[in-house]
């Protein structure tokens, strides 16, 4: 006979399913972080962009690399997911790989104005143009990161010059690795004709999209979010090993 | 009958010393981060908060410490060592350490500030005062973190509470971790009276006073400075291994 506790038991064991983010789940734990626990936006931008770098390094070590010089190519939008990868490239810059980035239309914000005066002081390179045809961008680079859109984006607002960019990021042969969502992607649903990124880099906790993701890698960066977070929101985050702040799923 | 090129081509192979910094070429370096590099300083407490953490993690992993639960104590300054220390206590929580922090002045700097609600927020403990019976800390504590006076420090206007904290400090017998300048050493020539940490870490580079330590580890923390940065104060500084933030030295 079976003991009246062993049920309550043997759930408790049980994995508990990690939680994709909706965009209204997403933008209430922002809000939390910036309002509650006075997190700054300086900070959170910081700790993303390191936490993508070292998931990009995880990735693609840079003796794995195809190409003689460990090149790159940043794609930034001009909004939170551009400025990421303004900080993403910067930091893989001190990880001696040699990013270039393609930044069409920069922000008046003053944070991501010192995000980009950052990477400029620091020499990275700044494309004018993005080349239309992707045979140039794979000879000059080993894999392009895409920080163009994220959760922030509103797909029927998307315009020129981030139509062309899409297009051509869709053609891309060599390694695509997004930032967060991949862009062009509705933030919940995903998307049938967008891109085909082969990484996806969760910022903080996977969104819903990511459950549409069909490429090689999937990670979740940036090991910072307070416990009653994670516990309110029910996260149920996989577990990171030591001081790592990248976990791949 | 050697050739003239021998010299200059054997000079190229010596180790180039690295630099341990003055107070002024310190205060240089972080003007030159700040407003030619327009680096934020909630951004830079980040980072070197984040650098500590991995520092003292390093050095005391989790499965090293002697007592049960992987307590530790950080005392904590009114100045930026300070915030820097509030910064690497919630890291160390992050990574499961189980830290107490001693604030006894409180900052009316925003910035401080917030780096104080995001610990109180994520359930770190505050101790109202620190216990003047030594023997109390080590029974408590694994390890106690120094981040009571800094780089800014004006050793000629140290005064209560801090004068007893460096007291109690100095008879510590559990491992103490100084972050920077070990509080009370002057910048430059060190003390030979004050505290003896076991472990220094210098952040992003060594000051002057680091070649008095005579501790059993020496770590750099913090990998972010702009090569021209290092270039031009002639830093020389140790390569770090893959995309690591600390280097031991």
């Amino acid at each position: 006979m079976e003991k009246p506790g062993c049920n309550s038991s043997y759930s408790k064991k049980e994995i508990q399913q990690l939680r994709y983010l909706s965009r209204e789940e997403a933008e209430a734990i922002e809000k939390e972080l910036l309002e509650e626990f006075r997190f700054g936006q300086q900070q959170l931008l910081e700790i993303l962009g390191h936490a993508c770098a070292m998931a990009v390094a995880k990735v693609f070590p840079l003796h794995s690399l195809a190409k003689k010089q460990p090149t790159l190519l940043v794609v930034c939008g001009c909004e939170q997911n551009g400025a990421i990868g303004l900080a993403c490239a910067r930091h893989l810059r001190v990880f001696e790989y040699e990013p270039t980035i393609f930044y069409p239309k920069r922000s008046s914000n003053p944070l991501y104005r010192d995000f980009t005066t950052q990477c400029e002081k620091m020499d990275i390179p700044f494309l004018s143009y993005l080349p239309t045809e992707v045979q140039l961008i794979s000879d000059a680079y080993n894999l392009v990161i895409d920080a163009v859109l994220g959760v922030e984006a509103n797909l029927g607002e998307v315009a020129e010059p981030y139509i062309s960019v899409l297009s051509t990021l869709k053609q891309i042969r060599i390694p695509l690795i997004s930032l967060d969502v991949p862009s062009g992607w509705d933030v919940e649903t995903g998307s049938s004709e967008g891109i085909s990124p082969d990484v996806l880099v969760s910022l903080a906790a996977p969104k819903r999209c990511a459950t549409r993701f069909m490429g090689k890698h999937h990670l979740v960066a940036g090991r910072f979010l307070p416990y009653d977070v994670q516990k309110k929101f029910e996260l149920n985050l996989p577990e990171y090993t030591g001081t790592e702040c990248v976990v791949s799923l």
